[in-house]
């Protein structure tokens, strides 16, 4: 899991993920209005295919299939988890039987989308459909319709990029703390810093979901490109001087809704934010992230001895007793906090350099770098003890990337990582 | 060209819509920001096919390719008439080449979408490519791709419907007298009648363009199902007292977007305002229309003498010299107006009715019939000279209907008239 | 009467003001939220003394004098003209009674002040109160209490400047119509054109009062000092380039509220929208006035013929059979809408002139220059044929003036002001 | 120092107040875009007498004097205590001088509140001239000036009563947290919990000052009235059932603006917010405090042992070696938290009684009850052990009352309270 595609169910003082815990709180929330319309389905069992059937046959103005469906998602939002797979389950059946198939689990979808909360209902709905889709036949084909209508839904042009700041609702701030997937908000203190004066933080929104930032990116301001996060992240830190900052640094972005995997606004998130940002700081002149590397560890690990002496040396043959990539790991973790020779620094940056720029089926292993990557950013500087906390030290042995996104060149840059060949800097080039 | 059908271009004092005339103002309105934003095409002919072709096939997150679409948006925003048929006629053609064909059409929208007022723009770009389909080879495929994606970006799950009053600015209920359809709003006065306390105006907005209603309606309240649309359009008829009314009465409603033709939330109108006023004025109890009929003189004047005498007589040949349906068409105006003998009236309201019921591919013949029959409607009642206005004679010989709509009977109503039997109150079958 | 001091009862379309017609209609749109709460005074006659004695003397948290409070305002809501005066006079009375005095009357209105809508009730009152002062015993002590407190209440630091715009609300763009006391505005068209883009209208707003503009001005902008009212007001004529534009002109100022007679943020008005318009317009060099000469025509009415050539000829007697004032205005008047020989022409800028600056009481004796001198602006320049309206050629034989702000000279022309001596420009000197 | 008189700079998190430091931070704060627009005093001795007259004499329009006056705040907004106190001894140097005083200290503080954010520095200085008024000749005089303007600026009337909840501006929750001057919110959750949705806080703004919440209320729901303050304070309580609710619970009121000492709006609150409850929860029915005793540790360690006796015996004569009051209070203390005996929990509730009825000056000596009994509630019940927090035991040894409000009883209770009796129910009449 990365900081880019995490369920905020996954973090560490929350319930963990698995298969057969729903979202019931999410689903719950977003009931809201359908839960004081609708009746609750009260009997024992779920409802038959036969009672079902209008939710995907009857017109989309139907009153009657329209009662049935607030009744459907009131007995979904109060159910438990088996139940819901259960009530899952049933409309799959249903949905495999039409003959043709058509687009009837797309009428399906629009008839609950057309309820009171309806779209935050089928955002909560999908998030348990993912979870569940290989375990429930026919849930796929029916995701399938899901997703396609939300990514009509979720156009980047019905979003509304907007700036939350400690003047923003504080149900609203909450969230952040709750879906931060990168760095963790620790704190009010903590939350209040990251949308300080001297900070900005950007989220997606749908006008349908007012409440819910969708993606969210926190910007810090500085005069050089950031290299170390925990500079970044102290609170007792001066505030920046925004008037002499040429630098802005995006050091976390977190997805917040598991229902919308897959739906794609979030490329959109950091060109939108650098245009804001130009119009509000023009003296800003470089935008770059400081970037952890999630996957680093679990792919040096699997490393043996000889491919990391292919990698680390420039030439020659494996030496006897050579370290394999898990005494790597444990080697590096140790320099970053406590002292570091050269050589082993220099060994890291390479196996870093040589992770990020590893390709399969055509697209960057790291997740990170898949996202930046593919947004047209190119790999500008790695960082040495850049990230000492735990989970730094645990994914990628405190080491971080800078990504740097320059206007003019995302275009050439993608085309180029189109043709297997990620664009690095000259620096980044020199180590690998 | 019926009420809910209708462009506003079409109305009195505006310049007729024809096939050559572009809906300009509309576009130029659209730009917006845009305008500001894209240079302008500076060159005397339109751009060739490999220079918009990156258009359909870039990513979606193209820098260039993006800055382009800015570029054709503003030439076309500042085009006339005919260069806008040969810039969409490039479209078509480009759109028509790609092989395969999939969904580019597609991308060639989402990407305008994704622009500053993108959407507005989109929705102005819509009512044009429908005035020129017919004439530019390749626009209908074009506009199939665009028609599917607005239906998805205008899901009614996604309009938020809101009241009109005295306190909404201006400029928005300037609006209502730019596109009312039904009963021209002739003067401020006027327009404050139709939104006065005793009167409600309900209308479809899209959070993207907040200062457009897409389609609204007009209700008034009284004591009894009203007879005549003079009365209510009357500015100076004192106020009705709400506590009393147990009657609403949706005396207009109007299209406002010719580019959004064949896009269906006009059909949830009605019964979310229904719901609405059901909560706001607990005490009414019944909910109609006092409709037009729009396209009665026209029926009425194509019939032959036989044709009118085997409605207007229940038995019995026709008598020579019978008057065919234009004569018709003549008396029953002259009545309206001036003396009306029995005989005379009871004739025109079998006309009436016989044209309201009358059904062409399964779908009643007159245009608001087919709106209100469409939802679940009954026809209720005909009122005899209850629009003497020029318009209303021209339309259907001063004659209007009230359709009525009872929640509990829409579903059963509709899946009659699917049966090719539309529902009718018992006065009208008698008179049937 | 003048537009700075002028009632909107006054004007043509509406009731004319008089001592015994009420502002019933102010009163009662004001009482609002308390027709709701309090229960009418039901019996025929006004309380006695003893039944108001706690509107002043119990405390102002009293739960049952406040209650009375409630009674008493909705009783002279509902009350006509000659029962508002008896309820006025009956607390005039139990005031004058009152041993000691002290700040009792303060106590009242304070109390009324804590109603809901109270602020609003008590500007509508004191309307009244202005208006009936003189014939009910004991109203102007009582009016003095009303004054000092609505003159805190009414502080320029409470109040708030704010744009109008034609995406402002109808109810409150209406109240321009009907507040306009300068040049009338005739139609929604006209409205409209005031607003415009190319236009600026700023009113102060007191925040318990939202929905009232206490004083407003128009301001339209030019390359050039304007010279004629008709071509600022012709809703026809292109819009201003606001980026070539230098000179504001305040083409119109109209205080609203009766009630707020001799309350001091006026003098304010101008010196704010000259700040917010230099920081949205910074192109901006020159503010400057056309405005109207009301008392011009009166004045010169009366001069004798004596007079009038004592300032029309720099030396010598007056002729024999030299015209007097009357006939004087009958040729400027004359002469400003036909053929105007170059001598009247400069009889009339003198005799203009020489009004302006004539003094009364250390004061101008014409009202509008009363106001603007007394804001340190200066006498710019005076237009002939420059509004050859009705009003303009009944009121000043068709001329208007330019008074000049600039902001570095206003205190150093107040000074002189004070001294008996009207700032005006080296033009405007040369004439006199 | 009370809770509803008291200086959030007073609290133990916080520096203490003294007198010679000035709340620098609140005026600093205050001083917002003033500090952007004047330009700083740059000398390093205060203004002279002669320098700074204008402020005093100017007409409030000047220009030059209003930019001196920009200036001035500025200056004061950045100085320190020393300097500030120089330069309010300034001001009142020159205020003393002027002959005839008349109201020039007015137009000087007329002339700030003219100025953008000046009311908020008038607060702000008003907090720093009652802290040094006993020392700096002249400045209680000025300050009478200053306490009438805001009288009359924050007359009830001109105030808006809004809720708080989470919803709210995190910037705005967060005085919460720095102004509670009853029972401290320890951390966001805790502030969380005071505006759930099954509580109520209710804050007056003034509209100049919309971010800054005066007073403020928190109120919770119980079906009977509460006896225990952690019971109410208690994060991890199942929350209320409002639909069972018949008690609304005042457990803390806080006053956060000292510069607002003497303005009496405080007495207003919690009338509107009954005013408020009942229209929002109308199955409410009683309403009263939980409320801490700050006065009784202090008044009842200086009895002597006879005064005790003869306040906890109801007759005879004091026995030798009877405890003094300060060993009452650590008797009746250790009682609160240990085991304690019925007698002394009597004795102890009988000293109460009379403490809280004991008048001084026609007042309750008890801030508190001086408050409430002077609002017109009445004493209703004495709880002992309802606080043993630190602060309840130090303050009360840890005894809670509460205070009625029965909205039909608050006049009569009020004008008692005025012949030297204090209401009270027959429970502690018994008692006492």
């Amino acid at each position: 899991m990365t900081a880019l595609d995490s369920s905020p169910l996954a973090r560490g003082a929350r319930p963990p993920e698995s298969d057969t815990v729903s979202d019931e709180k999410a689903v719950a929330e977003s009931a809201g209005l359908m839960a004081r319309l609708g009746r609750l389905w009260d009997r024992d069992r779920p409802p038959s295919a036969t009672e079902i059937l209008p939710l995907f046959q009857a017109r989309l103005t139907d009153v009657a299939a329209n009662k049935l469906a607030r009744t459907w998602c009131a007995a979904y939002t109060a159910a438990d988890g088996k139940r819901r797979r259960e009530l899952l389950a049933g409309l799959a059946q249903v949905d495999a039987g039409l003959q043709p198939r058509g687009d009837r689990g797309l009428a399906f979808f629009k008839r609950l989308n057309a309820l009171p909360d309806g779209l935050r209902f089928l955002v909560a709905l999908r998030a348990d459909m993912l979870r569940w889709r290989k375990q429930v036949a026919g849930l796929q084909a029916l995701d399938k319709d899901l997703e396609s209508l939300l990514s009509a839904w979720f156009d980047v042009g019905l979003l509304e990029l907007r700036p939350l700041t400690w003047d923003s609702p504080a149900s609203l701030l909450e969230k952040l703390i709750i879906y931060e997937a990168v760095h963790e908000i620790r704190s009010w203190d903590d939350l209040r810093h990251r949308v300080a004066p001297d900070r900005r933080c950007y989220a997606y929104f749908h006008p349908q979901m007012p409440d819910v930032p969708l993606i969210f990116v926190e910007v810090a301001f500085a005069t050089q490109m950031a290299d170390n996060v925990q500079v970044v992240l102290d609170t007792a830190a001066p505030p920046a001087d925004l008037d002499k900052a040429r630098w802005a640094i995006f050091y976390s972005i977190s997805n917040t809704q598991p229902g919308l995997r897959g739906i794609s606004f979030g490329n959109f998130l950091l060109k939108r934010v650098i245009e804001r940002l130009v119009e509000e700081l023009p003296k800003l002149r470089f935008f770059a992230t400081l970037s952890p590397i999630p996957g680093l560890v679990d792919w040096l690990s699997r490393l043996s001895a000889a491919e990391v002496e292919a990698i680390v040396r420039d030439k020659g043959r494996t030496r006897a007793g050579a370290p394999d990539g898990a005494r790597w790991v444990a080697r590096l973790s140790k320099a970053a906090t406590g002292k570091s020779s050269e050589v082993v620094q220099r060994a890291g940056m390479k196996l870093v350099a040589h992770y990020l720029m590893t390709m399969k089926n055509n697209q960057p292993i790291d997740p990170v770098a898949r996202f930046h990557l593919g947004n047209g950013a190119r790999i500008e500087r790695l960082n040495w003890a850049a990230d000492t906390s735990a989970k730094g030290l645990s994914q990628s042995c405190g080491m971080m990337v800078n990504y740097l996104y320059d206007l003019d060149d995302l275009d050439a840059n993608l085309e180029q990582l189109g043709q297997g060949k990620p664009r690095v800097s000259r620096g980044i080039a020199r180590i690998a």
